[in-house]
């Protein structure tokens, strides 16, 4: 019997091949699965390759699909079909899930993802509760996107003289080769909005508050509370004392030092996540099958 | 000798003519005349109809034309280089300058405008300031994108539990037929980013905040104190005490009293504005050509 674990996310496709005893088969690696970014075809010619790749070519016995952009029912009803014949039983999972799967293998537990976006969800064993994870425009608090925008804003303040000017104020433009309002403008509104570039000003930011900006500080720390009060709400809801953080967010230290404090004030254990979330895709795979062994994860990415 | 001034905005361009005695010529009206949202092509050719269909066909001396889009150095090249065969003399002026001079013929004086977007502008005589402005993502405090924008993300928070569910919510949904957060994602992401519609939902705020929902009238007051703390930032640079409210935010009479009373805490009358911008462009016409006469409005349109 062959199980597969896939992780379909927005910058590339990973999928691992266990046989049921535990035995690794193999790893595949493909171009991104996030469908709202690449279209269908591509998200599911891409999520194929990969699962292929690591079976050596064998047709799956069942395969978990770990999915970004899976947000709405529209897209459970659109990647449930396109997807339904690459195993013979297939699972589609929200990417936290699985990332959440991958710590817990279906114990209690919260996942706290910060990276472009932001989500947060909480699993006790029988009932899920997701807040955030609406995307740019309707929520991600916390997430890269969200302190990018804000820095902008403030940048803006800044620059027209309502808010007194600091270090962030030079960083941000010497990121974007600005040198000005005009400048900001034209970058911001000449080529369609960008997402992740706006998300990637969080580590100026980051190197901002380091070097003692205060603005940029109060700015993480902002961050830091939004997010941190998603996963309080959850706790507080399923009873569930124990989250693992996850995604780029969270390489910066300082971000979260703050998340760490704030949910320890709340009695909430915050965890590095230390597992791939294909990893948890192949343990949903696993549970599903009845296969009661362990798998090794394999370390050949980090 | 034939005076012109023109408002190039966001849905139609209205142009009046006027001779220097201050006798009425024509008025024309054509479509939008902001470049970033139609090209320049478009945006030239309707300030072009809409100018020489006000002066009956002949080429006017002077002529204001007061801009949407106006935002940067950028825009003022490219406008003014497209623009100047209008008239043997073209002035190009930003659209809140021209609503301002409307009321005060240069005169010291403060214009807020909050339509989808948002922007306070000081004029003291001689000097200029401008703060907000800087479009959807950069800033625009108080305006209706902003308001529609937060009344979105408040509204994720209660479908999703973090926040209790008001009346507002109900509003927001039946405005967009949508049933819940699923809709509400595939609205937000589907067909790109709608700025008009998402600015339209301020209405629904109106319209709550009206029925008594806290969490509405909330919402507007923050709008309000963002807008008025612009309003209150260039007074005390300017040292100016007369602000003209302009934008289809304050058809809200809600919107309006709270901003109202907010500046007027800080000592600054707030009125309504009476003229139309293309007027105001026409008397920075007459101020240029050195015609001394006031001429009359023409009531012609709202």
């Amino acid at each position: 019997m062959i199980l597969v674990g896939v992780d379909a996310g927005g910058t590339s496709t990973i999928s691992i091949a266990y046989t049921c005893e535990g035995k690794f088969i193999g790893i595949g690696e493909s171009g991104p699965g996030n469908f709202h970014n690449v279209g269908l075809e591509n998200a599911v010619n891409n999520i194929r390759d990969a699962i292929y790749k690591s079976t050596k070519g064998l047709k799956p016995d069942v395969a978990c699909i770990g999915l970004a952009g899976l947000d709405s029912k529209y897209d459970y009803e659109v990647l449930s079909s396109a997807l339904k014949d690459l195993a013979k039983d297939t699972i589609i999972e929200h990417d936290s899930f699985i990332s959440l799967y991958a710590e817990t293998r279906g114990k209690p537990g919260i996942i706290i993802i910060s990276g472009t976006g932001s989500v947060v969800m909480g699993y006790d064993g029988k009932r899920r509760l997701r807040v955030g994870g609406a995307g740019w425009l309707l929520s991600d608090e916390g997430s890269a996107y969200w302190i990018g925008r804000k820095a902008l804003r403030l940048l803006v303040k800044m620059l027209d003289g309502r808010e007194e000017k600091t270090l962030l104020a030079d960083l941000i433009l010497q990121k974007l080769s600005a040198s000005g309002l005009d400048d900001l403008i034209k970058w911001a509104y000449h080529e369609g909005h960008k997402i992740e570039e706006i998300a990637s000003l969080a580590q100026v930011v980051d190197i901002a508050a380091n070097k003692g900006d205060k603005k940029a500080q109060e700015l993480f720390y902002l961050a830091a509370k939004e997010i941190s009060n998603n996963a309080i709400y959850i706790s507080k809801k399923l009873g569930i004392k124990t989250a693992y953080m996850s995604g780029g967010m969270f390489s910066s230290k300082l971000f979260k030092s703050y998340v760490v404090d704030l949910l320890k004030k709340e009695g909430i254990i915050a965890l590095d996540k230390k597992k791939s979330p294909e990893f948890g895709a192949l343990l949903i795979a696993f549970d599903k099958a009845g296969c009661i062994n362990e798998p090794e994860e394999p370390h050949l990415h980090s």
